[in-house]
């Protein structure tokens, strides 16, 4: 089979019209390995970008045969549409973060492709930067699925589930949290009729710091040099109470961290 | 005073020895408009990086004569630095973003020279990409510290100490409070046995996106989607209690902001 990967092109056919599955498409369309030969999607709409660059359709009962099915779908999909590929001996792949190998069909070649970014509308993304973490239960399957991630990513490596679960939830930190800090920095801006991009440097700085120290080395601020003074100044001032609620648990957790 | 800024180089006077005025100390030594004639450092010790660069001194009572002395020391040494400068007709100023210019004496022409940026020992800054927020309390004031903050930067506004204090705030949570999530997300990885650098290109993507996206629109992830299931999984994952206290508290936090 890891010859096969070699030799001939790896058939895919792409089960979702999301965010990811363009994507995927896209990243495939590069590859010299792998070739997405048709693109499923339960809703008609959602194929029309498609539709001028290969086959596609509708009806799961017109899926045509390949060596590999992704299901880049959301994760509530995953279980129904991995009934739908006609052969068996093809190995089908979810795509998620969240959801265990165990939640595929037993009696199918399983596993997960699991790419490790977050994917947004009309935003070109650079896939040979994205980490790629799959996982099967047999070194055959594996195989092909290490040769599929490489095709289009430089880091492509093996993890389990349990891992892969704990890779989505620090990347809910890293990502969804911060971003989220990053609003609530941005509406301070904004009541302070700040203009948000005064704090862009920053930020950046904070990402660009990471290349040469680790977070706990890079940490800065008021709680982290203990300096209650400039704390109980800036607890006065916001008037949202999520925001003070936010200010002191996170304060408290670096405090904590570096034991002042 | 403004012609004056343009026709003579104007004569500063650096107070402090730490990151800030190191950074400070090489960002104008690039510029054409203002010139550090000497360094003063209550040690003798943080003194020596400069001493084969310009005069220095731990001498309160050598403080050269200038135009401007920038007190770039850290909060709880402003008062009492910001009394050694000899010539009261001198600009004195600091450089923080939790201190009032109130904190300054009454007597002097007191002002506040902010660069908004998190300065680590031996990492570089391109300070031209620096914003410097400006206060004073009369126009002519003003004018120099606009004039010598747009030689160093690109940015260089006036805000008063209220927006000051609101934007360093912001800071800590667009800096502080981003960094120990990434810091919680690092120990996450290594509890599994996962490297860190797996997450650097989600990391930069969440920065990145911020080019063309508000953070309000860029929100990803199971809060934004209301998605119980996932947040269940992941609190079940979660060994640390202070890990699980953030993570639901910012989950409820995104819940709310878009309505979930």
């Amino acid at each position: 089979m890891v010859k096969f990967v070699f030799l001939t092109m790896l058939k895919i056919v792409l089960l979702g019209t999301g965010n990811l599955a363009t994507h995927l498409f896209e990243a495939f369309a590069q590859s010299k390995e792998a070739n997405v030969v048709q693109v499923f999607g339960r809703k008609n709409v959602g194929l029309e970008p498609f539709k001028k660059k290969v086959a596609t359709t509708d009806n799961p009962g017109e899926l045509q045969k390949a060596d590999i099915y992704i299901c880049a779908v959301s994760d509530n999909a995953i279980e129904l549409v991995a009934q739908y590929p006609p052969n068996k001996e093809a190995i089908v792949v979810h795509c998620s973060g969240a959801v265990a190998l165990s939640a595929l069909p037993k009696e199918i070649k399983r596993g997960v492709f699991y790419p490790l970014q977050s994917f947004t509308k009309g935003r070109q993304v650079d896939f040979s930067k994205v980490p790629v973490c799959v996982e099967a239960e047999n070194q055959e399957v594996l195989d092909v699925l290490l040769a599929l991630g490489k095709s289009i990513s430089h880091t492509c490596i093996s993890i389990d589930s349990e891992q892969r679960k704990a890779l989505h939830l620090a990347a809910v930190f890293a990502n969804n949290f911060t971003n989220h800090l990053l609003h609530r920095a941005s509406t301070i801006c904004q009541e302070y009729n700040l203009p948000f991009s005064l704090l862009k440097p920053l930020i950046t700085e904070t990402v660009a710091k990471l290349d040469t120290l680790s977070p706990l080395e890079a940490q800065t601020g008021p709680a982290r040099r203990g300096d209650t003074d400039t704390q109980q100044k800036h607890i006065k001032l916001m008037n949202d109470i999520q925001d003070r609620e936010i200010y002191r648990i996170l304060s408290q957790a670096i405090q904590d961290t570096y034991g002042n």
